[in-house]
């Protein structure tokens, strides 16, 4: 049976390009830095991206960590909003790998408040009591839906230039924030010193994302991934499907943001049904069902047996992500099976 | 030359009756369980406290620091003020020796709101994103200079048994705020699984603070005490100054908070300066300095050569605090000092 | 060109079944437990060494690092060899992610003294000045090409049960153990807790090794995974390249071997080459040039000219892998074009 | 009672002298720098070994492992002899505090062979597998009593700067071991780039040790031993006892020696005890028991009737410290004593 998912763009099959050019790709000895396959990956998603060098990683989470252990010496503090991924979703692991103190800002939507941050920069020259701060964590489009606007992280780098802090952005789905900016991904880029993207995700590669940065910062997360036990061997196959991911699904991501506008405006013509219909920047629609019997876990269940997957309610939301894989009358579907059930 | 010291009640220099018995204390080699005063000075603060078991340490910062460590798994997470003691002025030590992770709310002048703290508790049990919440910290009276309410204390601590999460309290001016709110010091105990609280500061002993809690806790807290290079030989002298300043000194600390605010309300007669007079709960003045072409290190210097000694502004503020060896006329000297300058 | 690679056997190319099974794989998100081709390899990986579970990771080095992640406490102590893999090629990584101390022994060729093992293991329960011992690390084959014998394996987990302390074997290349002695792989891993493996390495599957140990060990370790940032999502790719690997690769390895002990007999016919030939036991020679003006990276880039991969000197000695690419006429090529260039 | 106190040289209880400088000694915050007998007793303990600087810290442990801390980068790896006090007896902190990859070579009696340790020497710059050497530690006197030869100490020092190493020294009997190679410590000291010794044990300071090296190593440990929780207030009682101990205590480490050799060399004469008398260099005498039905804990119960304390045996040993408190009539009598017992 085929589902229709909506659980995340995690989920995100690979497409049959992919298989074949994964079944063709010439691969080596990446740890040998022998893999041609994984080395064109590399360099174009650096072009991609404005920035001299980058480095795939195995997962989103050992992006951002590799990223925050390869900026920060250890006792440094990182801030970043309260409400982000490394914080939220990445098991605590900032004070295991890389050993930093984190600085968790109040975050409006995942917008930070420059001058909070500029509030928040210290250095431990000043005074024997203080760590440095040794990095500053963006987040866009953020893991709560919504894009960043431009002008708060080009604020917010502007302050960290002026404090020699570094910047990294968690662009987990980059580019679904440049396709909603409507702007070319440099524009994005240009304000953080380092960048994690998704390989996977809405752009349906099978495994692995991207650190880029500088030569010098790339060649040191190089070691540090070895250290985390991300070297690979013939990677190769994992980047020939990054690379058909970086070439031909970017543009389809409008589409994907268009069914989630959609999937909004239907499902809050269901009775009961409240939808944050403003926060649906990208492809993540979020809403809360009222006056309804039904506990999350049934309706859960229900669906399922229509072939439709998804998450169970958190705090009290449903979250439902559209993806390559979900067409526009599987939307209608979706709603409709919704409605039937309500 | 005797120097009026304003800068913090650190400072404070112990009593002729701390050297007295400092002189004559029986003392062994507290490693191997052998130093009588050391014991009889863990059993008395214990009991203060109204804990099971208490063990000494050589700082405030070494105190907070190993009850994170004894409280948490590594990788746990710790729920405190974004402006506490432990955030803000340990070196960023919870990300090397606890190997936690923070999440520094933000706070109202040192009080937490309980229903943001409620939001942010999470069990790794739950979701293999999530590292669990480990710690709950408060810090009363707060490095600010304010006392937290005992009511916001009840609250918090109900939602932390609620959720098994425990509470430790820096209580490094415990006493101080014991005196504020008029209480008997164990009624701000009681919302706490763990205290910290110093005998130097404004009680005057030389060296040293307590950590109070469960016999297990404070037995698991020994060994980490060793690790952390705190197991001491001799330590009876610094116990005999710590039970006289636990068993005389705590009632003066009304002076010293008379003294602030006494001092509060004369400086805010010098026109242009302008004091924080609600804030003054416990030893601490803050005010600013406006309309004056004199930068702080000026005055500083200027009134160091009056005899008195100040810190520089911090954040375009003054802080004075007041402690055992200031007294009424010391305050009043500085006063004319500080309007005769200005 | 096509290449004869001696440098190791991390080189192996997949072979072109496995380019077949994973162009064909049935995928799935793995951190949603959804991809039924990885779980088939991890029960086919754990019933293969007889333990309850397994889980997949992106390396060797993952795998032992996650293994002492899970089977320690922060701050525990690690006994293993002095010359293993662990200590010598991970980067330090066991500082830094489980944060245990190691103690490194002398080691007979790979092998461990048990009365040594023994009189190192401790507990932090009988003296205040000791950590505990909480992981015994074995490893083989060992990296230094040797097996190492059953009976020693045996006598170390017998002393290691009695003492309650667990043991992981780094078994990178377990299945060249298992065959140079002609045993059942199971026989090696019934004196384990926990076991990793390679399926790249001689098996030449493209990325990957295995985690395998108890229900609860490995449910446990799925956490620290995700921490660690190896929570992949369709990851059945390279499942389905590792199902090749243990289901027909395995008898291969006997081919390897016997093509290094070729190598080893032809090379030390050569003047001037010395082999150590008692220690081949799979598919590593190792040898020294004597009496030869030229020096090692001279000697690698004539045998590259003639298209053969070979490492440089380390430590005076030179080390050829044999692997599945590698033929008995290759074997011949290579001592040809040395004996030619000597 | 008055005991006989044998079980360390750590139970020196301090001088009378101690006593009446520690009452009248002029104190004030040493976080503040204003504590001038602490400047003072760091002045003079720098000058005595012949480095630049030198901090006070609370114990052996904390300065040794303020030391790792200090010098090396997380991650990196530390070469020192197995049987060392760091590995033994400091709880596994440096795996917890430094975060270090210890690399415990064995030890000849606690001598470490120098080829031995510069086989071990590896740069993470050469090979991204390699963590970096990041310091060699030495102790002198050995916590197993014995000293190593000056010529030892000479030749790891120079193969350590020959690869730009720095070399930390464990002198926690710094001044037995000049003492008993009839040495200026600086002949010692010169063989380090930092080193720690102790206030306490044979010199009787109550509490605390002192870690020296150059300038910037000092100022770079000053910041983090606030972070360890060792940044204390007036501290200058402890100091003024600390500046005795360096002035006048260390002439009288001869004494022990010699009561040492004395107890050795009776206690051999006694049918059934069998002294390592070779060991004996310093205030250790080491000797076992055979032929008696008498277990450990039963002579330690008989002799502490006697007015005698001794530690029950380890690792089939017993072990006897001469201190200033034990006089050569004590010696006689313990032997006596124990004499009578068996």
């Amino acid at each position: 049976m085929k589902y229709i998912d909506l659980r995340s763009d995690t989920v995100t099959a690979p497409t049959d390009k992919m298989r074949e050019v994964m079944f063709k790709a010439v691969v080596g000895d990446d740890v040998y830095d022998d893999d041609p396959t994984m080395k064109e990956l590399e360099a174009f998603a650096a072009k991609l991206v404005n920035k001299e060098a980058a480095i795939f990683v195995p997962s989103g989470t050992f992006g951002n960590q590799l990223s925050l252990f390869t900026h920060c010496n250890r006792g440094d503090e990182v801030i970043l909003g309260e409400d982000c991924h490394i914080v939220m979703h990445e098991v605590g692991a900032s004070s295991v790998i890389a050993g930093v103190q984190l600085r968790t800002l109040r975050s409006n939507k995942g917008e930070l408040n420059p001058e909070n941050i500029k509030s928040k920069i210290r250095s431990g020259e000043d005074d024997i009591h203080f760590p440095s701060t040794g990095l500053i964590c963006l987040e866009n489009a953020h893991s709560n839906g919504r894009v960043i606007p431009l002008s708060n992280m080009r604020e917010i780098y502007t302050i960290a230039k002026e404090n020699n802090i570094p910047v990294h952005l968690d662009g987990a789905r980059l580019f679904n924030a440049a396709s909603y900016l409507n702007i070319d991904v440099k524009e994005l880029t240009r304000n953080c010193d380092s960048v994690m993207f998704c390989l996977s995700k809405g752009l349906c590669a099978p495994v692995g994302s991207i650190l880029a940065g500088t030569n010098d910062f790339i060649k040191k997360a190089k070691k540090k991934r070895k250290l985390m036990g991300g070297g690979l061997r013939q990677a190769g196959f994992l980047a020939a499907a990054g690379l058909v991911a970086l070439k031909d699904m970017r543009e389809n991501l409008t589409n994907d943001h268009e069914n989630a506008l959609f999937l909004g405006t239907e499902l809050s013509k269901i009775p009961g049904i409240k939808v944050r219909q403003d926060d649906i920047h990208i492809n993540m629609v979020f809403f809360s069902i009222k006056d309804t019997p039904l506990k999350s876990d049934v309706i859960v269940s229900a669906l399922l047996e229509k072939g439709i997957k998804i998450n169970g309610e958190e705090d009290g939301e449903m979250r439902f992500v559209t993806n390559y894989w979900v067409k526009k009358e599987d939307v209608m579907y979706v709603v409709k099976c919704l409605k039937d059930l309500l």
